[in-house]
This record gives structure tokens, C-alpha cells and sequence, in this order.
């Protein structure tokens, strides 16, 4: 019986390397290498209007994502919820068309400036950043 | 030998309940209710100055770092590699004062208005993004 001189195609996949993405993907290598994910593998993506400034929202890349992100000139993301890539806009007609993306000092975050049609906000809001909080400083830290 | 009626302060705390925050918390009930929180009991802060809206940072917060930025005036994160509180600006001098706080509409991210002192990046400059990726739009998204 032959034995195979390569592994099955994606078996060496199944177990991710530590610190590494959890599903295979095509990101520069060095790019990948300079990603400090969170335990579900994905860093945060802030989402900007390319001119105003404005941040639109926040949403979650793991490593692929950012390569579609980077390459096809669509916002992809992660969805924590639903466990599958998604494109801007395919479904809402609200794309965000990619300018321009940095990444941090150390990783964890990139900001995508973009150029947004329409409401960023599944709620109809231009921003998913539309609920204030109480800010106080009658607080001494402790 | 006398039976206990309530818990040994603090023991209850041990065990976090499922999508609670990992450590006790002072923040208001009903905004750690909003929260998603990432396995490791985080959200993602996205940083701003206030009235020129540049994206400064993106740092992560737990429960109790919520707490503190929004009753103490000063931006206080949770350090993932050394897993303690910091407040930003504390050895730096580089403080951020904390003008506003927004949620966003699915409670993983949240964005924060300050009026930053110096620079906000650890590398001296004004802000973590300073480095740009390569985009292109050349390749089909598959």
C-alpha cells in the first residue's frame, strides 16, 4: 500500500498552531506573523469614513477576512455569531468600499477607512456608535 | 461546628457565570448587561480625540475598566499580556482624559472621546496606526 509523501490536502489545518489563525487562509505570512488575535482568533477592525473620520462601526477579521479585505477592495469580516465570513453591503446594498488600511503597534486592531454607502448601522443609523453612556468623575479610583 | 448561612465574600465569585465578565465589577448592571464580551471577558475601545476625531488607539476593557473610564474621567484598559488594569497615561504622562463614552448597537466595542496629552502610541507616536497595508483590488473574492 503506497504511502502518501504529503499530507492529505488541509489535514495538517485541523489542529491550528498556537497563536495561529483557527481556519486556514491565504494572508501574507508576513502579515499573519505580526497578528495578536484573541482566543477566538480574530483581531478588531474599526471602520472609518475615508474623509469625514467618522467610525462607522466595529467588527471582527480573522486572518482570511483581512486578505479579502485587502485584496478584493470589499470590507469582510467574521461573524461571532452566525461562524461565517461576511461581505459589507452584500446583503444590505450598504457597501463599504476599502481606501485604506493600518494596522496597530501590536496587532490587534486594524482601521479600515472606507468608502460607506448608505448606513453602516443594521439599525438604519450612519453609525452603530449611537448610545451614549454616563461619563462621571465624582469617583475617586480605586 | 457552625454552619455558614452565606458564601465567604468573594467565593461566588470564583466561578464567572457564563458571558459574564471574568473578574468583579462595580459597572452598573444594566450596561454589563449590553455586553458581548470576547472569550476572555473583553471588549474592544476604540479611542478618539474628542474634536479632531483621529482614531488614536484600540485598547480592551472589562467590566470594572468600563466602570472606572466612565466614573474616574481617565481611560483605564485591561492589559491582556500583563493581565492588569492600567490607566492610560500613569507612568507615560500622557493621559486621556475621557470626554465621552458610546456603546455601539451590538455591545462588543465601545468608543471612547478623550482629550489626549502627548502621543498616544507607546512608540512615541500620535497614534497606533501608523502603518499602512498594501490594498489592492485586483484579485476575485472566492
Amino acid at each position: 500500500m503506497p504511502v502518501p509523501d504529503a499530507p492529505v490536502t488541509g489535514a495538517h489545518l485541523e489542529v491550528p498552531p498556537p497563536d495561529g489563525p483557527d481556519r486556514p487562509s491565504r494572508l501574507d505570512p508576513e502579515i499573519a506573523a505580526r497578528l495578536r488575535r484573541t482566543p477566538d482568533g480574530l483581531v478588531a477592525a474599526v471602520v472609518r469614513q475615508h474623509d469625514s473620520g467618522e467610525v462607522l462601526m466595529v467588527a471582527w477579521m480573522d486572518d482570511e477576512a483581512l486578505h479579502r479585505t485587502l485584496t478584493t477592495g470589499r470590507a469582510t469580516y467574521w461573524s461571532r455569531s452566525r461562524r461565517e465570513y461576511w461581505v459589507k453591503g452584500a446583503t444590505s446594498g450598504n457597501h463599504q468600499y476599502v481606501r485604506s488600511v493600518a494596522i496597530d503597534c501590536d496587532g490587534d486592531a486594524v482601521l479600515v477607512s472606507v468608502d460607506q454607502v448608505g448606513a453602516a448601522c443594521h439599525t438604519g443609523q450612519r453609525t452603530c456608535f449611537s448610545t451614549e453612556l454616563p461619563v462621571s468623575s465624582g469617583e475617586v479610583a480605586s
